[in-house]
């Protein structure tokens, strides 16, 4: 069972997996180079070997087909290695000035399509609005358990992005806690009675410096602040706090956002590693007032270093303004495409 | 020059070197494996090459060489890449709800030794001390610019760790502002009008179960809430809140512990990336009273994923008091040979 403790240094919380112990071996990487844990083994993620993965929790497949065998498109699992689970029982306990509570909570793994070889950037738009309409289900399934905080979709692609496997996949860890690191929101909330991310667009569009691309319900930017080189956001041009309520006119937006920047990033940067995550406000708590929810891409071309780790502080060294430039002149190429 | 700009989301800083601009293909690392710069190219840390760095702040070297050629044990340069300087006026910039300043500060680059293979682990413990004792020496000239509010020293060792050499190097990062992510110091001094690490120290010894080596300065632990898979904590057993008033004794207690446990991470882990942090008070500023400085050693299994870059919540699969008893084991072996 996780156990999910308090860092008082930091003054955040840390999730540890207490029964899972990996030991030194059990890292797939090392100083030596990259091994892929996956690539040679049978891939859990693959049709055919829905077995060696624990059962579904919901999938799109043929009306004919039965749960846990082929014949799906997408499926949605809970995370093998999670310590997570709604069956735990909130406990908190104290061990003198130390703080831990139970792990209650669900992570799971959407994996996005029976096929090894193909990735979420190759797939038509159709697909992706499916991985969505899946990413929408989920979060609203999860987000219906009140003892749920926080909902973080995500997806690792590639090694230094922290993927374990190659298969496409995506992740949706459902948190009994909110996490601190979209602060800046409430805080601005607090002093402005306003939404930091509504001023974001309108101060953007009048600028224009850092904007990709817009269309009719998201605006494409490289943040003023962008912690990683060539970072993009995708943020709804209407305010709306939760991800949960995006409507199907917004999905098939954003699944064509998504496909060209993917398509952009994958041209202009080689094929790196990228993180995509859904950012969404607070359930079950009355705080949602303050947010905005957005989507967050990021191309991982450098790995966090000793600075970043320690002091929090990124160094970027690509302009917002620069890595703009660079990907208006590749979309307009897509897009013509 | 590198302009540090408000993330007004995260509520932190982020620094953008803006001039710097670099290109897609100027990145060490891309999904097709690991590029390692300067393994095939001339290595401007070795002895012979120093005119292919900026010319020297500081060196330890024989009294007969010149400044700048060969005959140096250890060398302190600017770092080449680094937008900070102490020439740049401190400037603040509004643009709209934007907040920049500009990086009056400086970035170090400590060339630990002159031999291009040989790494900081595999030195004796006078060579450590050596390097400490530079540390320490740019840390108090660091520290007497008024305008210098916290100065960070760091290793990144190993790709996955951030190096972009291998030769053995260490960093100083003197900044103008203080970055948040200690900020539990502060706020447990705030609440108790006590010191959150010597309280640690004293829980710790108490318990046991992360204790994995006490010496006559210093105790050598497994933080309760590790961020990092076999993250190790080397406290000064004294209160003190800065590095730069370390002691004689101290350093060369510290020397032989950094040489120990990194000894322990190389032959437990498999030689992986690791990360060396001394974590200081805030200078110049008049809040060095919450603080304690402490060294932070980090390996680098596994690469920090979606979910910690947007929740800042790490998930670390090996619980403290496992790594403990693996480090214990290993250490005694060691410290038997």
């Amino acid at each position: 069972m996780a156990e999910i403790r308090k860092d008082l240094l930091r003054d955040t919380w840390i999730i540890i997996a207490k029964d899972r112990a990996l030991k030194p071996n059990d890292f797939p990487i090392n100083k030596e180079g990259v091994h892929f844990s996956g690539n040679d083994k049978v891939c859990p993620f693959c049709a055919g070997n829905e077995i060696h993965t624990p059962p579904e929790i919901a999938a799109y497949r043929d009306k004919l087909s039965r749960a846990n065998s082929p014949g799906w498109t997408i499926r949605a699992i809970p995370n093998k290695y999670s310590a997570f689970s709604l069956q735990n029982e909130l406990k908190i306990e104290h061990t003198g000035i130390n703080q831990s509570r139970t792990g209650v909570g669900q992570h799971e793994v959407i994996i996005e399509t029976p096929e090894h070889d193909s990735e979420l950037h190759e797939f038509n738009t159709d697909k992706i609005e499916l991985v969505f309409k899946m990413f929408q289900e989920r979060y609203l399934a999860l987000a219906n358990d009140a003892r749920i905080k926080y909902i973080q979709i995500y997806k690792n692609r590639g090694i230094f992005a922290g993927a374990s496997l190659v298969h496409s996949h995506s992740q949706i860890l459902a948190l009994p806690m909110v996490p601190e690191v979209n602060k800046g929101l409430p805080k601005y909330y607090e002093m402005h009675s306003d939404c930091l991310i509504c001023n974001i667009i309108a101060q953007e569009k009048a600028l224009g410096s850092r904007v990709i691309y817009e269309g009719d319900e998201f605006i494409v930017l490289s943040p003023y602040a962008s912690r990683f080189a060539y970072e993009i956001w995708v943020l709804p041009k209407k305010h709306q706090a939760h991800f949960g309520n995006i409507t199907v006119n917004e999905r098939q937006e954003l699944a064509f956002i998504v496909k060209q920047v993917l398509g952009g990033i994958i041209a202009i940067l080689g094929n790196p590693s990228y993180n995509i995550a859904i950012n969404s406000a607070p359930i079950n708590s009355g705080k949602e007032k303050a947010y905005h929810w957005f989507v967050e891409i990021t191309p991982r071309l450098i790995v966090t270093a000793g600075v970043e780790v320690t002091t929090g502080l990124y160094m970027n060294p690509v302009s917002p303004e620069v890595a703009t430039q660079i990907f208006k002149e590749e979309m307009a190429i897509l897009l013509k495409e």
